[in-house]
């Protein structure tokens, strides 16, 4: 029998989120990222997606470990969840990471994970037939990595998430010879991320955000409010700089926010000069243009930081007219009605906002590489295979166009869903039939198969309401409504509607079927709406 | 008592969206637009927003004439569900408009409406008072207009919604020079589109998008299904043009587009050769190459043609692996997530699909003015006061920001809410107490108040589900889920749990809501959730 390897994606195609990818070659099995995807507003009640684990469950046994490329929660938010459903394999992963994992952890109270830390460049063995060389990316996490991995068939390279950021803030830049060495030495296949196939050019370099921002507090009037994704810590520590040269304090606020600042303090991350650090409720003692404040929520969530901020319901902090609130941030998909909704409040009480759209395009930068990364990428390693990963369809579709564009046959690029194997022998590549697998959530903090209809029942639901027809005895009648609004004078005829429909049909099935029918009907008529209804 | 011109916004600021503003003079009031404004994910059940019209009710019989700006939804779609509210003010609008306006009413079968059909340059009188002289504008609909609106005390210019086309398909572009020449005639206020403030450089031509649809129709080797606004008539005439010239023939599918070729027929609005338009169930009688079809459905709605087509549950059109997919317009803020999963899903199937982001930059042109044209109405119009209107709050602080760089004082430049009045003088402008609005929508086909705690209600039984303990008798108990995935051993447990609550507590007010409470915390242990309970 000839050996091959099979890649088989369990998560992180076909949307953005829930990031796994397991990668088998004879009797072992390696794992790499294990994340969370984020629900949208059609799945009320889910709080996390989770990547399917039918393949790595009924194969356990074969893994060697599971590998993390990087601290963000759609690469590591899983692992509390799954790893003991997985056969609790070790895990690989940087320094900051593995801290990062911890706390998500201890959280969920598992405790037992055997961690091997890694660092760029550290070749080790996995099992039999796997040599992992990591190497340093750079994104919007420090610390992050992708993984050459060498098989007995050939080498795969796995980005994770990457960009070629010429000028990061407090990392090196990718080490593009590395990649150039690696790519002269025949790469089987180039796994990368997909996730900014779609955007022309390159990303803006984090020193030139830095000084962007430097600017826009150099000439505040009055504080700053700075908002940013909590575990963009080059971009926290930037800000903790500009605000010592420029003589501010900085105060903290929300609970992610605050988590970053003990970490980077644990891990000795960088630097924060004694009292430049004050505590939010301190901010009075000092004039506003003395202040930054660093808040959370830069996504408009219900209950961030700056979302209690808008809606004046924070307990510290209220608007002035003269703050300067800068959204160091983009929005996540779906999240920009949120977001919108958020700033407008804010502007309504007289806040100036500077946010990416316009005068605001420097104060963010994305974590993904933008497509003239993507093509250099793909000209370093030359792959003979490529897959493009971490995307919807219409990222990955754009990726394979850049790859062919430069200069990889279409017949050599794949664009898989979630659960499609592919198998690489060193010359041919058969694509395995679709794995049937099971959809998982996280709901009420347990883990659950995501069921389709009853997602379809609280949209339904919601949409239309639940009316309850109650009959106490055969002459009272009592009738509830959820989730509509119905004149005191509609439900008293409406009960007496009821009781009547009650009378004629009775209760058996056939009955209630008639009284549902005809009482939704009634409603329709009444109301302007056909609700769910119960009879009791 | 001398006299005041009052501007009140009754919907479209802090919005984008259910556009309406009021004017008054003495005793004298135009309306301007009654749209709707398009309900998020996050208001369940509700079709449409509309503007406030407390005011307008109150005053009805000063109101001398609503006036349209253009036939767009968010500008004419509340004229049939508030038009007899409002005292049957006769409406004026250009033909194309009054067509369209025509539609809607007798969908929702209003009649009597007395219609004044308007042309631009073509001065009326209203009331005592007011002089109308509407004005072209380009948009991504025909025959739009503004108004400069003369009054005793000075000239208004309202935009409605457009650009500055330099070179737009089947219309001419907007004269600057009328424009200019109002500006030298001392115009009091501005009041200007402010959708595209954040959207820096200028609008593609239409005719240049009409160039990239044709290269793509020319190139395309197999069947091109094009989906765009139906209302956007300039690009579909396009369309039609480049299928004559490449010798496609054309199909039609979808209710709204249907609708629109259904429109341009009655009112001769382009030519449609003979035998270049053949019916959706004869497609298949051609080869791929010789078809276009122009589909309705950019925005993902669930029942679009589109849609439908992307589920692969179209009965006359399914995705072939040649076809291109040209996406001809852009997301509404909120429909991103929809849209991409309608584009993945065609991907799946092996279309190539061509929308906005990358290649497909030149395939939509916005119908509003980015921020080079605003800065240039601005110059030409020369106000004295600026009241950016269409647009959330974040999009009227960017208009107002343009208007300061073009020389007009921050003082002169007012963000307003919706019911925030602003009186005017010749020298002196006020703003009124912000008026009590009523937040209308439609829901069920009636127009109702919308209540804030039922929506609260629906959102909160879509996320936690519904639980029913009913007593049919004092040892039969029914335990009854909505929205929620219970095991029926859990189901039996929690039948004997509820019996047991039931005897210790009994259904008074204070029993239930102990067993509410008890239950609620049981649920939750569990099944992780702790849905709203209800005891019979």
């Amino acid at each position: 029998m000839s050996k091959k390897i099979k890649i088989i994606p369990l998560g992180g195609l076909e949307e953005v989120g829930k990031n796994c990818i397991a990668i088998e070659y004879s009797k072992d099995i390696i794992v790499i990222d294990l994340g969370v995807g984020f629900p949208s507003f059609e799945l009320p009640g889910v709080k996390w997606l989770l990547p399917s684990i039918d393949y790595l469950q009924k194969n356990k046994k074969k893994i060697k470990a599971l590998l993390i490329t990087h601290g963000h929660l759609d690469h590591i938010g899983g692992v509390p969840y799954l790893w003991k459903k997985i056969g609790k394999p070790p895990v690989y992963a940087t320094e900051l990471t593995i801290a990062m994992l911890r706390d998500r952890l201890q959280e969920k109270k598992i405790y037992g994970v055997k961690f091997f830390q890694i660092s760029p460049k550290q070749k080790f063995r996995l099992g039999a037939n796997f040599t992992i060389t990591p190497f340093h990316v750079v994104h919007n996490i420090p610390e992050s990595v992708g993984f050459v991995i060498k098989t007995p068939i050939g080498k795969l390279v796995h980005t994770g998430d990457w960009k070629f950021d010429k000028d990061p803030a407090d990392q090196p830049p990718v080490d593009k010879k590395f990649l150039k060495k690696i790519g002269d030495s025949n790469v089987l296949a180039l796994l990368s991320d997909s996730t900014n196939a779609e955007v022309p050019g390159k990303t803006l370099p984090e020193k030139e955000v830095g000084n962007t921002i430097d600017s826009i507090v150099s000439q505040a009037k009055g504080r700053v409010i700075f908002t940013s994704f909590s575990s963009l810590i080059s971009r926290i520590h930037q800000v903790f700089d500009i605000c010592k040269k420029h003589k501010r304090k900085v105060a903290i606020a929300g609970f992610s926010i605050i988590q970053t600042v003990e970490l980077v303090k644990k891990l000795n991350y960088f630097d924060i000069p004694k009292g430049l650090l004050i505590n939010l409720k301190d901010i009075h003692n000092y004039s506003d243009q003395d202040i930054l404040i660093i808040a959370s929520g830069t996504q408009g969530e219900p209950n961030s930081t700056m979302t209690r901020i808008a809606k004046q319901e924070h307990e510290k902090i209220s608007v002035k007219p003269n703050d300067t609130i800068v959204f160091s941030s983009s929005a996540i998909p779906g999240n920009e009605l949120l977001i919108q909704k958020v700033m407008d409040c804010l502007i309504d009480q007289g806040a100036d906002i500077i946010y990416k759209p316009v005068l605001g395009a420097g104060v963010h930068s994305s974590g993904h590489a933008c497509r003239e990364e993507l093509r250099e990428m793909i000209d370093l390693v030359r792959p003979k295979f490529f897959i493009p990963i971490e995307g919807g369809n219409r990222m990955l579709a754009e990726h394979i166009k850049i790859a062919q564009s430069q200069g990889i046959d279409k017949k050599r690029c794949f664009l898989l869903n979630n659960g499609e194997t592919i198998q690489m022998s060193q010359n041919k590549v058969t694509l395995l039939k679709k794995k049937n697998l099971t959809p998982l959530i996280v709901s009420g903090g347990k883990v659950k198969t995501l069921k389709r209809n009853i997602i379809k029942e609280r949209l339904e639901i919601a949409r239309s309401g639940v009316c309850i027809i109650n009959q106490k005895s055969s002459q009272k009648i009592e009738i509830l409504f959820l989730g509509l609004f119905v004149e005191d004078a509609i439900i008293k005829q409406a009960a007496k509607k009821a009781k009547k429909l009650l009378k004629s049909h009775g209760k058996n099935k056939k009955g209630r079927r008639e009284i549902k029918k005809r009482f939704g009907d009634y409603l329709l008529s009444k109301i302007g709406k056909k609700p769910i209804i119960l009879v009791f």
